[in-house]
């Protein structure tokens, strides 16, 4: 999809003026990537305000860049971001001071010491906040592939007394792997019992047992684009400490799920949440922020967090994760991925967020 | 096992007083992990003269740190390198050049604008490509996971004509984490026919044929460490060109593994295989270094390639991986995992070089 790609790149280059900057040199893979569709493992982009545009990689990739992006020309070689300075004949280039190191800085001034630098800031991530149409398509895809591989894992009895969280872990990641994701969005949480308190449990060999509350935050990779969902159920009946949790929980994420608007403070809808949680005297076990972009990374812009800058705009892609976390007890979260929009939050994640009885 | 971490972060102690610095501020995630032992995915770490050494993280990893670094003092919340910085109480800190971005030093001067920061440049990554005895076990138990999966797939029938380069790739990653890897060590590379002439093919779904050449690369993470093995087998009787550039590949391999010794020269180790590959006419269809290092990272020091700096010394962990790559018609590399020592080099990988027909 070239010409998706292409309309990327001119949303950047209209950004270059403001930075005074004739062209921009990006080092961010990521970023890299979302501009020319290129997936391989080391690249640079020049992106100048006269529409010359040029990616640069290693011989590792020739017949792959060729492929990717045959809209453009296209540099191989070694120390592809000086190749790339010197390419644009520019004294002043903008760059990503975000992702590149010192010594990356360091190295590329004494190779043109000519040209200034100066910071483009995290402008793609910006841009990257507000997904296109393409992008929505790919993450509602990731997310129909987790909801189906936990209903499946559900279905075939795959949370019973006696599994480890690794073998649950395994078994999901397998069933996403299957469905046709292309990797597990990041390490597949399964956390029983008392590790369901612990927010980010990496899983062990701990056998579920009758009685647990077992946490499970995980999601698929698709084409790039992530998604994230987090379901909490009970193993056997639930003590009435773990339904009040629950409950305490299910409401304050409806609460955020329902706030999701364009033009909402982001500091502001994780306090609406917060103060619902610390209303049912939860204050100090929520443990984190309410929630994040999505998209070619796990977590993106934009924040959802205390202080957190910015406002909701139409078409960004967020998580709402309230959780509780009671130590040595047990915790719930619940997590959705949505879709901001100007008829309202729309939900990718499907799964009901009633509590399971498994 | 505190003790190797202590040891480990003992030996950067001893460099401290080179760069006249009284402590170091470490960012590198890998690099904290290497000293301390801490997994998680925030951290920074104080290395001071004096012997003071602190770890920081933030609340998601109050437990998970305390497990893993109980012999440190921990410091848990946001802005930690600056937190760290502070209570350094020193005026001069050796930092990571080369991890920290030019933003994340502009923060850190700015938040201690009396400190004076000098780098540290790879000092980690020089102590890491010597490796303890600890870590050459857990390589060897990686290696030892690749070798039974690929052992077992082979004898499973797993790699047939009409199966998918995707379907065996999935097949073998699914085989190392039933033998106890907690992750493949990268995207795992099944490249059948015409693709195994691309270095770095993603696996496709494009069914292996009799009559193809079909090259695996491959390896499984164990406890943090990587292994690293190709394979190319042929499916069906080979023919001429394939038997030949399969003999001659293998024979630089031997090469180049036979030529492991304390104290040879990388830049030199590389030329002795690639004029072998060049005297059979094949010096432009070799198209990447002879091996890397391989640890905590897939890559890591000492490099092995054309130019490439420094010596080998014992107890470097390091890959030999010559390939022959006939664009459009097949390629074949032969790669092993293996380590240096003062007895020669001794095999991780044992899988047999043997031209294998399926």
């Amino acid at each position: 999809m070239p010409e998706v790609h292409a309309a990327r790149r001119d949303r950047l280059r209209s950004r270059l003026a403001d930075l005074d900057a004739p062209a921009a040199l990006l080092t961010r893979l990521l970023n890299v990537r979302y501009l020319t569709g290129f997936t391989g493992s080391n690249a640079a982009l020049l992106i100048s305000a006269d529409g010359t545009d040029v990616l640069a990689t290693d011989g590792r990739y020739v017949t792959q860049s060729a492929a990717q992006v045959p809209d453009l020309e296209r540099v191989i070689g070694s120390r592809i971001m000086s190749a790339l300075a010197v390419r644009s004949g520019q004294r002043r280039l903008a760059y990503e001071s975000h992702d590149l190191t010192v010594d990356g800085l360091a190295a590329l001034t004494e190779a043109v010491p000519d040209v200034e630098f100066v910071s483009l800031r995290e402008s793609v991530e910006a841009l990257r906040a507000v997904k296109d149409a393409a992008e929505i398509e790919l993450v509602r895809r990731a997310c129909a592939i987790a909801d189906r591989a936990l209903a499946d894992l559900l279905a075939a009895g795959g949370i019973t007394p006696g599994r480890t969280e690794l073998a649950i872990a395994r078994d999901l990641e397998s069933r996403m792997l299957d469905l046709g994701a292309e990797a597990p969005s990041f390490e597949t949480i399964v956390a029983g019992g008392p590790h369901s308190a612990i927010p980010h449990h990496e899983p062990t060999d701990r056998p579920v047992q009758r009685g647990d509350l077992v946490k499970c935050d995980f999601g698929a990779t698709y084409a790039g684009y992530h998604s994230d969902m987090t379901r909490t159920l009970v193993v056997g009946r639930p003590a009435g400490w773990q339904r009040d949790i629950y409950d305490m929980v299910a409401d304050a994420q409806r609460i955020g799920r329902e706030a999701l608007a364009v033009g909402v403070d982001c500091a502001a809808l994780d306090t609406a949440v917060r103060d619902r949680i610390a209303d049912a005297g939860h204050g100090e076990h929520y443990l984190h922020g309410l929630g994040h972009g999505v998209g070619l990374e796990i977590h993106e812009a934009p924040a959802l967090g205390p202080g957190a800058p910015g406002r909701l705009e139409d078409r960004m892609l967020v998580t709402v994760e309230p959780g509780i976390y009671l130590e040595g007890q047990g915790g719930v979260r619940i997590e959705d991925t949505l879709v901001v929009g100007s008829d309202g939050p729309e939900l990718l994640t499907l799964t009901p967020r009633d509590l399971c009885i498994v």
